[in-house]
């Protein structure tokens, strides 16, 4: 659809009582701001023109090559933000769309039918229904209910006008040429001094310009944020949304009230989650793969079948199929399990590639290590992959059984079938098939006596 | 009370999107369809009939000894389910009921209660109140309200029927030789080409044969399961019913919304558990026990005084009186802790018995070990119980000091009152009350430099 | 504000069914009594009379300095409760307050108010308005609804006066002098021989002394605590309270409803608080910090741009500005984290300080150590700091490098810029700039074979 797309996003959102301009607060892990700029991005081709003012760099900043950035300063109200779009609107586009930077849950498809219901020659407003519209302005419509006559502030409002429970939400679309005549025909004749964009709707009904109302389909698309109690609200009623669609999909939340997804999820059938689990990043998750309570997980791709149990946290690594992983696991960034991989509890995998059947179930370490196939890597064992300045690799071949509380000094190679004994410091390369051994030789002293506990002083 | 069951769990649920059969989807850690048979079986001696189609090899194995199953191939509508069960209804019992697999959460006491206001001679339907009927078929009844003249389809539905809140739940109860008359009649004359059971309705109405209603006390146990959404719905209801019925027994659930029992628990008096604990299988608990913020506990019994510190996953161990557990401990099957253990945070013990006293607080493992009383297994040390092939126990006497980062390496026996120096690899017996010390000298290389930052190339 | 406060706390709680006094039970980290304590220390300058019976001495013990505890015993009732107090209640404060030792969120500002609108001359009641007030005592007023006329139990009430939905809380304000007068007149004429305080509101209706009501602002102020689920009710209702008071103040909670706090939390600005996290104790977070998901935070401080990650369990412990720490990390009391210092997965920190820049990335154990600036702690190493009787220091110099899988067997002192070799158990200082190493020779022995699975007997 061709449509220009104007975003507000000058405010500085006092109530956040943040250093960051409001609308590159995060909700769901993307800036408010962000949410609308996909919203809009989803209606086709087009270059929103974001009005920036307060944190205009930080603001410019995140918008990048999403949109073109116009500045207000100083603020003088929703007209004169307006205002300053008017060089930068496209009139080959015959609709201009009016959004916000702070109402980050409004749906392309709500927008396309504002959009549509302006069709370049209707004044349209985004209206939303709600049981308590005290303090909102009023739709006025005429005996028809077509029409919109006006928009009545809540303290100019008659008894009457004041039981109406539709209000305007701040959004619009107008054609682009009347709006842009209008904004600039605004005055600030108002005890703020201020430009009120809605004082448009005035200057159609007075042209004769039909003025419709498009109703929203869910509060949810038109609330703002304006404190950190609503982030946080929309935060959840965001969620929700998310949970509902994975739901629908198929997938199986324990509790959809304890489920976070801050970027995209892609789930195969039969996926289940427990409660309590966070995702981040672009995360993938194979049929009939199951995440256990409490699980954070970013940026990784889990195959079908695996298993991460409870309290796991994995960052930046792939999961084969058929793997278990947890409870108390960290893949850190790099981590490449095989199928059937197991990776215990208190292990931490970091940069090392686990090659199918490899096994590290406790208390461990693997960094920068490339692991084959069907390795038995034993509790407590460590691959010393820092010498202080640099970082080095450690190849471990397949069918290699390293013992207990080994160290793994970096570089070093064990071969194919090697076993490495329990308690050993291995520094040197150890050849296929063969058993190395680094460790004291064990002497029993029969005389020696305990410490006794020290007595206090006094 | 000797009435026949039946069952219907034949249904595909295309809106779970799930190669699983809809009646086996786990709630609360038990299939649907496996609540509908605890329900049942609370009315005592009888041998439901379970209506099995979609998925019958599987629903037919999860029944098991539970019930007899009777095939429905194709599925022609609830009555012509119930026409494949009429060989199978014991004629003995004058009264039938019929359940359905996807609706969960029936109490035994409203099935009862049913089966009751059925009472061998009426027909009873199972009804619930809803606040907006919209789409169920309703219970219109004679004036004085006693009897029920039929149900009416919303779609059929006068306005002043569909006025009427009272709905028809899908469950009813009839007299058996009735039932079975009734259903073998019934025809397929309409659009779908189906049997309804609820046809049965109109003949009991037109042989004077009574028709009642009997309420549900709670819309719960009504709701059945279709997606994924309605059964983290009815995950939760069910979770809330677990959890107030705790908290009426006296335990104090820090937050009943985030409590998951997937089993059974059984808990002393002064019991608390904090936030974001789930239980599974069967787990008993101590009077006076704390259970942490956010532990997973599965099949264990902790006993009295007992304290779990957060982050702790127990599965199939016993925890002692007063033991201190946790926070990050994992308890493994066969995890047999005395009274007043510690086990401390990134343990974990496997099948290891810990008698009275013994402490390892910090990184260790323990498998497959007997840990005398008062022993102090120091940080870092690990039981080597695997050599690559079988598995081989560690017997540390009482009073044992094991120091830190030793490896045990099994079969392996510490006497009473050893002392094992840290850092060592322990792989012959120590006598009792000797030290033992397997490392390395310690060498100072004074002339030494640390090696440098590789620089990159370019 | 001079008044007596009285604290109703003598009751049983049967209802809990706990060994423990019910006022004693906790809410948000505090007993109930103690709330109602606070609340009333926020009048200013009073000494609060406690009316204590079952659990006396537990009930008397923990009110300890902060009141006066007077006995009821038996317990005849509300009237008879406040007869205990006549002796203790000060004449030259012309009010008397008379709270509810299981009413644990009234706020000193409504109690205030209450006690305002007795002014030493009215017998003021605090009431509330009830959506469905069945069961409680309506508040029947004058015409004007001024003055209240009196209290009229639900079973007594008319029609009309059941369709009243103020009903009284159980607290009053009440003139001193007369409240004393009124108590000492009380009679048990009734069914359960009970003396009852309201029964003083025909007292003063019949003395002519005004009887007016105080609307609470908020049932939450006003609910009592008698089972488990009413306190766990409560307890979020009070999480509620305190999550929404530090969004109002700027802090950034991902979940409302999954946020803890049992103590004070003292932020600055742009901290962000994930899903999942408890707070206990006196705990402050710098600006811009932020904490990761299912946190375990006790009196603590994090110092201004710290990232705490998910999964970590911090308990008396500081954390320095910029400061990483978890996921899985672990402070114990006395650890000390200078800035920008690195605590990661799987690592213990207990009375231990670390200088700026320090790091222990993985599965380590620090205790009873002093760590200089820039020190890399390797993983797996452990400070060795009990001999079995005695803790011992652990001294490690700016920029030493420790491998991994060390012993440092405390008392010890590592030297500025030493190296330690990785597997090397650390027994005699070590001097600046030197490397030391304590392990074995390494050691190939190619003519192994592997053990191999045993075979199954039979």
């Amino acid at each position: 659809m061709a449509v220009n797309v104007i975003i507000m996003a000058a405010g500085k959102g006092t109530r956040m009582k943040s250093a960051l301009p409001k609308v590159l607060h995060r909700l769901g892990g993307r800036s408010l701001l962000q949410h609308v700029l996909d919203a809009a991005a989803g209606l086709g081709a087009m270059h929103p023109v974001v009005v920036v003012g307060h944190g205009a760099d930080a603001v410019t900043a995140a918008v990048g090559g999403q949109g073109q950035c116009v500045l207000q300063q100083p603020q003088l109200g929703t007209g004169h933000a307006v205002q300053q779009t008017v060089p930068a609107l496209d009139d080959a586009h015959a609709t201009t769309l009016v959004l916000n930077g702070d109402v980050p849950l409004i749906r392309t498809e709500t927008a396309a039918a504002l959009a549509d219901a302006c069709g370049g020659e209707r004044l349209a407003l985004l209206t939303i229904d709600l049981p308590d519209p005290t303090g909102y302005g009023r739709i006025v419509r005429d005996g028809a209910g077509k029409r919109v006559l006006g928009i009545v502030e809540h303290k100019d409002a008659t008894p009457a006008q004041r039981a109406i429970t539709e209000v305007y939400t701040g959004m619009m679309a107008a054609p682009t040429a009347l709006l842009k005549r209008w904004v600039m025909a605004l005055t600030a004749d108002n005890a703020q001094r201020e430009y009120y964009l809605t004082d448009i709707v005035a200057m159609a009904v007075a042209e004769g310009v039909p003025v419709v109302a498009s109703p929203a389909p869910d509060e949810t698309e038109v609330l703002g944020v304006n404190s950190p109690l609503q982030l946080a609200d929309l935060e959840r009623r965001f969620q929700r949304r998310q949970a509902e669609a994975l739901m629908e999909a198929g997938v199986r939340l324990a509790d959809p009230a304890r489920f976070d997804l801050r970027g995209t999820l892609a789930c195969g059938s039969d996926v289940e989650i427990d409660i309590g689990c966070l995702f981040e990043g672009e995360v993938t998750i194979g049929d009939g793969a199951r995440i256990g309570a409490h699980c954070v997980i970013k940026d990784a791709s889990i195959a079908a079948g695996a298993v991460i149990h409870p309290f796991t946290h994995i960052d930046g690594a792939q999961v084969g199929a058929g793997a278990l992983v947890g409870p108390f696991a960290r893949l850190r960034p790099g981590a490449q399990l095989g199928a059937e991989v197991h990776i215990g509890n208190f292990v931490e995998v970091k940069n090392s590639t686990l090659a199918d059947g490899a096994k590290a179930n406790h208390l461990a370490y693997l960094g920068d290590a490339t692991v084959g196939p069907r390795v038995n890597y034993g509790a407590g064992s460590i691959t010393a992959n820092y010498d202080g300045a640099n970082k080095h690799r450690t190849v471990i071949g397949a069918d290699v059984h390293v013992g207990s509380n080994c160290v793994l000094v970096a570089p070093v190679t064990l071969g194919d079938g090697a076993t490495i004994g329990g308690g050993s410091t291995i520094t040197k390369d150890v050849p296929a098939g063969q058993l190395a051994v680094a460790r004291g030789r064990q002497a029993a002293i029969s005389g020696w006596t305990r410490p006794q506990k020290a007595k206090k002083a006094g």
